[in-house]
């Protein structure tokens, strides 16, 4: 499958793109900048350049399956939460959509459930997760949609707790490189339009699915 | 009707209420603090205290319309744009429904159709008033979407240029006295679910319905 890396220049993108590439899949990584786009040229994979504030259709010709991870990040305000993280993610579904895209992978994060219990500045962040996400579940689009807890740069262990959204949620962390292995393991499976919370835990991330 | 203003303190809403008032209609001013309710206290009108970024459910006992006339406003952040115009609204979309009201008026804003269309910090507030809106128009909840131009203090003229959305738009600015006359006349109506534009124009108030 083609897959469209977005916000491929990101921390769990960049990781993304590597393992995608070691697969039988093809990576396309889109990147804001010519300057970001050089290193993965270097490395012999696909990129296209895309901003999300813009219009990038051009980058979903010939995609089969999208991972979404692109974020505004913790040192922009509010508007580009909005901009980003909310419409850029809408955009995106929007276009997945036109193209058929067959699995839209959407990395969302834990507390976007309930962002009415947390006060202060994640709150608007989390709404705006919120909403992306329950846009893609009533878009039509076949999707995935992955919440993990706290991120850490921690080595992967190969093993996570892992397990179908049911309304109850367990906090945690987990390693970027953890949530890299459970996105490959996503992709490699059918779309069947659930959620999926994720923190640190025991079971072998080839067992999940 | 009993007919809960959301943004009773603002500056449409002030003139809303004052209307409403000398209508066969009940207004119930929601305000923030006990300070502002006051003013309405005084000229005999129900307040109720409600903040759009905590639970104000309490204020829809009995409330047979809304009128939305909130706005976080141009000096405060982004933040403001996500919890009170989007959020705030939502959330009041959400308590609508599960309180069976019967017409839920939505004061939108010209622009609110096209975001992508504009640069610069207007952008965030039109994507979230545009998501405000949607989620009315896909609630169930009856409801009536007005979108005025610019809003101006002038006196109001009385006539409008005020028709159905089809997809165009003519931009132009209108006084809030004649957004707030033709807010009663909505509300004097049976909700059609339906998207009005509003200029200033030639059409008496009393005929637009």
């Amino acid at each position: 499958m083609n897959v469209l890396v977005i916000g491929a220049n990101g921390q769990i993108g960049r990781i993304v793109v590597d393992k995608l590439k070691e697969s039988e899949h093809e990576p396309i990584a889109m990147v804001r900048k010519e300057a970001q786009a050089e290193a993965f040229q270097n490395k012999d994979v696909k990129t296209v350049l895309g901003d999300l504030e813009k219009d990038f259709s051009h980058a979903f010709e010939g995609v089969d399956a999208v991972v979404f991870t692109a974020g505004s990040g913790a040192h922009t305000g509010a508007d580009k939460t909005i901009l980003i993280d909310q419409e850029g993610a809408m955009e995106s579904i929007d276009l997945a959509e036109k193209h058929g895209v067959e699995h839209f992978v959407m990395v969302s994060g834990m507390g976007v459930e309930n962002p009415r219990a947390v006060e202060g500045k994640m709150r608007p962040y989390l709404h705006a997760k919120h909403r992306a996400d329950q846009y893609l579940e009533q878009s039509g689009v076949p999707y995935t949609i992955l919440r993990p807890g706290r991120l850490t740069d921690d080595a992967g262990k190969g093993a996570v707790n892992f397990y179908e959204y049911q309304g109850d949620v367990e906090y945690g962390e987990v390693p970027r490189e953890d949530v890299a292995s459970v996105l490959m393991e996503i992709i490699n499976t059918k779309a069947e339009n659930k959620l999926y919370p994720l923190i640190g835990g025991d079971t072998p991330v080839t067992q999940i699915l």
